[in-house]
């Protein structure tokens, strides 16, 4: 037995547990993965540079739209988290509240966000798909706000479906059809099958059912998941959202000072730059490769976060350094959550405290407010010559 | 059983059922293959930018010399497609007939031009190799002009042969020489041997066959064609034929402005900066390397193509925001082809046209006629720091 | 049998006569290991330009604070070298000694700094951990002045420490946890087994020691060890030091150009441009990497040595040409003492010797002292084209 | 059987037949073999425009020192050639007068310079090491005057030796040391065993036998070859030997521009850009990486040779087109030599010259002698993007 000492580790025992079409839903990207790994080798190609005896005392705190957070990480919206643990997103939200940052909650979560608001004490957002018509997300927003949701994300960079081919080729879409190889993989994990698909309480997608109401099937769900998807959303529809919303709103998917800064525009108080853990455009940037640029044309009153392969603490304090206010977090704590429940998220939110209290004492700065452009080593590859 | 989902899958397909011989003709290039692999890096190495909310709706149709094609692909010329399925050069122009785009027919095609014009309604063009004398050209251009081809592309990037190394060590030059091995590797193949080389039509360079009579074999027609090559063939003769054809005129295998520039003077309506798919010179650029710079200098008139390495949608909308009006597809469809016969090739038109679609609404594109390096993402290898 | 010709080989044999945790301890570095790697490979990526007819005799000898070395090497200060071969710490100094060169006892050395100075007559420098308490260091800092040391070195980039993996898995923390794996893993090295580990002197923190009396278990001292650890260490600290410090004061950790000015500005004489081997920050930059333009910035006075991935007489070359007045090895004499004991790191520092001298031949350079960029060659990667 | 239809397939077949011992140290280069792989590395890393329509006639000649030859190969000077296969230098000599290039004759041949010359009716050159006293190497000289060689060749990079760990690890030292090992391997390739070891002419060191007497053993030749290494020659015993000289001299193992200005002053009519095949310091440049800039600052009647890595004919145009007047091949006819003897050797400078002719057409030049910085493409790694 090994033990887990990083992100990878718990990767690495989600892999043995789920099931592979399960696994690969929740690991893969779009295409020929290359966005997926630019995600992850961007980061390896910045270099920190280390200051000494700076002091030990560390802040790890940031502010967002009034709400303390103990840490600059949040985790991120992600649909479907029922399938690896039940009531995934529950645990979700608990390890989120008791390390003290935020949890938001997608509008394909398989708990109702008003049952995880009624269970959880953190801050909660709440991720809104644009679909379908206009009464839908009015509807869902009506619904966040009455249940206590402090901020709406609208994901912009879905409007048709990422090419993921790893589900394309088991045939996983939203829903898992059963075909022979599929059921034999399920086998093979005897814990996920008995606890996840064999239980009384099958994930679904909670918020969606209460437009086909209690009875509808897995097939109905996922057929009405699909036919919503409105490819026409536009800036128009934003502007509405932004009406009927009374809180922070943010734009998730953007990754280019233009959007960004329509995105203000339109009267969003943030932006998450993202790629969608390149599960979107494959061929898209890193999104550490545009944040630069994207934070040194925004107005100081913005809220700028970042996802997009975030799996040291080190990676944080680089987003941070390059401009970003806050991290959120897709793979890393779900990988947590597939390997051990609860118990696994919780051990990734810690791996990723404690990487990141290190790597600020060895950049030698005492607050991850003040992280700056300072603190990245200018890179000259191979060297300095004489001419 | 695997399902294809992407080009690649059509190639692994294509390598199981074809003799090595066969699929490495199809596949190889010259000496280290140094540029055919850059022909697929350098799409790697170029990013996109995602736009959001730019609508839904794309089109993804093109106007060329008053001709509209459905999208921006066309199948380009290939010789001896009748080696991987029996008619392959029928099957390659019903499937872009059905698609809506345009196939070329080459000089070395294994259905005479008269045949494919007469069983095809699709946009056709005729692909002339100068080979051998005046006259061998002259005879050629006539019979495409009579059969109603509507262009004519003269491919100059193959006055000598590459060096294909491949073909080399099976000994394949343009016929198969029947080894110990290869017989062997043939009998290894029931499926292609049956249908394509014991079939009572065998595939012969039916353009051909009217220059040394019907009952010429394998071997002399081999033999005629490696003879006709014509390292002399010059600027000249380009004038004389574009005094002979009426219609457009491409020039094909073009990498540098200077050439293109020059084509232009001579009268050509169009360019196709081509490396012949990397199997002519080794160590030539990546088209895709070249094509900005070209496509800077020609005049607003002059119609650009493209080829070598499209595998994805996406490459198709680099090609176009980078310059050119259109791309040639080589392998792409020949591996359909190989793989399952016209179906096959239909595979890969939609396969290519999905993601194009796809990728034309995550970079926020409604028309393949607008893109432009806007839609390119400034590449900053590693990060920006603060000196 | 394969003969010793590099350091690799050293190396290698090391890993097959320790027992895994030992070994990677020896071996290993922080989190993903990209500063190790980088470590290695930025002295790859530089260039040396030859220069012939030259002249055949080259001085290696530097002065250093009034001391003569033979050649610009000194090994480094290293905790735990008891743990590669019985009294490792007195092989080390026997074998600098007899190469003409220094030797730096780490605070966290097995033998007392008092016995190493007994019986060495090389230079001796002492590495101090500005551990614990002010009394802790005063106390050590007395005691080396005392024993004649020559030179003081305070480590600064170790005020938390790194997080390196490959001990975590071993359950490995200045101390062997004796876990199943471990034990079988002991068994399995003899050699090792027999004189280190069932020896009546297992190795200890013998300079800890006094500060818990005599009868202290190993657990006692690794605990006191990691109870000392002070991240609130600062320049009061540094400048409190100075004042005690008769004798020449050198920062050991800094890796950029301001720490290196303050350095200055507090007393030191000089500074060790270090990552520690790639132990504690992953992700700063190589130490190759930023040596030029620490040295750039330093006054003349100020003497500058470099560590972190010697392994080539060449490196040393290199480290010289861009800034460094001196080397330190780390791991190269270490791999040395774990294959062979003394006579291995007399051979490692043979090897380096040799292939020191051949490469100011090479390069055409009759003293290590005139050394500079002119040695370096530009880097054109890939090529100079016409435009 | 395969095919050989490139350089790799001889070296491939030579390392079938060689013992390791003899094939390691044909094949093998310094320390970590940087350089080696460089001096490959660095061609791939350049790509050539190719051109269209230029013209089908191809003139390889070259005219050095008022000498025509057939193409801008030769065959470079190498030591030892008789251990590869009995009377080498003959072989080498024979196959280079049928292609019509030149051969140099190394100092350490395996014949004897005059009976080469007396065997020959090529132009040869004879390469001196400028080893031991003056009086050697003026015997030396005085006898290639004698015996009709038209050029002098001083080799510089070699004053001390480079350190090939492949020998090390084998013992070879100019010598093949009896070991075990050694002689198990040697008994295992017994083609070369019998033709080359067991024969009445064990390969000596010819030239030399002359200052040791007939009778002078293998042993006394290498102690007496490794005992005259004089790393203190220098300019002024160039301008000794030029002196002494009257044809054309040209000094081998420039890397730098200052050296080959140098060399012009002290009367060399032409230089030789090589790094010794990555045989002597490691870590230096490859030879097409700096021969655009010694180019660029000579004067235009000194004549520029290049060698290393040299394994395609586009190898030849990319150097010719930085501005070296011919290469030498340094391993290319070894391998040939090695695997066929003088039927190899034949293969490999036919090889060569094929693929240098196909691509001077498809880069449309028609004379090596016009290639110049147009034929090279620039580089853009990556994209051209909006900025
Ligand atoms: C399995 C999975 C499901 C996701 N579902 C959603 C979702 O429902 N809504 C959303 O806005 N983003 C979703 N995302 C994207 C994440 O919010 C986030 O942008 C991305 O995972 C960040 O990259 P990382 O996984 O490398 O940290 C999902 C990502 C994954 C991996
Ligand atoms: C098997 C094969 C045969 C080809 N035959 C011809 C031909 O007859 N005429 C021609 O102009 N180009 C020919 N080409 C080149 C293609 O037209 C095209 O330039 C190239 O295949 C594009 O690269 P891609 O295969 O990576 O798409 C051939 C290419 C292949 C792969
Ligand atoms: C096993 C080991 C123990 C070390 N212990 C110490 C130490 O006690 N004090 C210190 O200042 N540095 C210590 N270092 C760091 C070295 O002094 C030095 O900075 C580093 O090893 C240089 O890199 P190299 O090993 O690649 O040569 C240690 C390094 C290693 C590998
Ligand atoms: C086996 C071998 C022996 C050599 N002997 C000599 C020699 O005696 N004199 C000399 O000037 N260069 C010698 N060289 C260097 C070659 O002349 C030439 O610089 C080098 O091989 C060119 O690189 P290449 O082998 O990649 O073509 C030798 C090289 C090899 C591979």
């Amino acid at each position: 037995m090994t033990r887990t000492v990083n992100i990878d580790d718990l990767r690495r025992r989600a892999r043995r547990r789920l099931p592979r079409v399960v696994f690969d839903f929740l690991d893969g990207g779009a295409e020929d993965e290359v966005t997926l790994r630019r995600n992850r080798q961007a980061y390896e190609d910045i270099r920190l540079t280390p200051r000494i005896l700076k002091g030990g005392t560390v802040d790890l705190s940031i502010d967002l739209f009034g709400q303390k957070f103990a840490s600059p990480f949040m985790i991120g919206p992600t649909g479907l988290n029922g399938i690896y643990w039940p009531k995934g997103d529950l645990h979700l939200a608990g390890a989120a509240e008791d390390a003290g940052i935020g949890f938001a909650v997608s509008t394909a979560s398989n708990s109702s966000m008003e049952e995880i608001a009624q269970r959880s004490g953190g801050p909660l957002w709440f991720q809104l798909y644009p679909w379908g018509k206009e009464a839908f997300s009015r509807a869902l927003i009506d619904r966040a706000s009455e249940a206590g949701y402090s901020a709406l994300i609208i994901t912009v960079d879905s409007l048709v479906g990422g090419k993921r081919e790893r589900d394309l080729r088991h045939g996983f879409a939203h829903e898992i059809t059963m075909s022979a190889p599929i059921v034999l993989d399920g086998l093979m994990h005897p814990g996920w099958l008995k606890s996840v698909w064999l239980s009384n309480n099958r994930p679904r997608l909670q918020n969606l059912v209460a437009f086909l109401g209690e009875r509808a099937s897995d097939k109905e769900l996922a057929d009405f998941t699909r036919s919503q998807r409105n490819p026409h959303f536009s800036w128009e529809d934003v502007r509405r959202i932004r009406k009927q919303w009374n809180g922070p709103l943010l734009i998730k998917g953007i990754m280019c000072a233009e959007d960004a800064l329509r995105a203000r525009q339109e009267g969003a108080d943030g932006v998450i730059v993202s790629n969608h853990g390149g599960r979107q455009l494959d061929g898209a940037p890193a999104t550490i490769d545009v944040i630069g640029d994207i934070a040194g044309q925004l107005d100081k009153d913005a809220k700028i976060l970042l996802d997009g392969g975030i799996r040291r603490g080190s990676d944080t304090v680089k987003a941070l350094a390059l401009g970003a206010h806050g991290v959120l977090l897709g793979r890393a704590p779900l990988y947590g959550l597939a390997a051990h429940g609860r118990e696994g998220v919780a051990q990734a939110l810690s791996i990723l405290e404690d990487e990141l209290r290190r790597t600020m004492i060895f950049v030698g700065c005492q607050s991850v407010r003040d992280l700056g452009a300072q603190h990245i080593a200018a890179m000259k590859t191979g060297v300095a010559g004489p001419g």
